[in-house]
């Protein structure tokens, strides 16, 4: 039995990564963060959206982070990009 | 003077919600409230870390709510989509 679980969010379907959610609640952990990174943020709030409205009922959004990164480019300066963490606990 | 203002975020150029928001502040709002739907979603999360990171250095982040809302449609049934609400305060 593992506490928390991370899913990260990228350009896969969006039931991809709800299936990663349920299968970590269903596998025993207590919390899973959903993260992601610049346009896949949508996608994001849509799978912790579709967990809780159709697969764990019982799960309720904790917490949801906002930040920006910055990603180190090899040539030119850092670009930064704004970051989601949306933590589902039940 | 106003005390919260809220801005909706479409498909316009990120910095034009920005300067929305920015305006809220400077014409006195304690609070604005950064509403969007759908593939807006990343937008909005764009324009709150742009106008904390640059604009507005002292404004934070007081709440983020994710939801689903139905959209009703003149034929066929109601589609959902994600939303998300930032309140940003100062």
């Amino acid at each position: 039995m593992v506490d928390a679980g991370v899913v990260y969010i990228g350009k896969k379907p969006t039931m991809n990564y709800v299936l990663a959610v349920v299968t970590h609640f269903n596998d025993g952990s207590r919390e899973v963060i959903v993260k992601a990174r610049g346009r896949s943020i949508s996608r994001a709030v849509d799978v912790a959206e579709i967990v809780r409205g159709r697969f764990i009922p019982d799960a309720e959004v904790r917490d949801v982070r906002i930040a920006t990164e910055k990603l180190a480019s090899e040539d030119g300066p850092a670009t930064s990009v704004s970051s989601i963490e949306i933590v589902l606990s039940k």
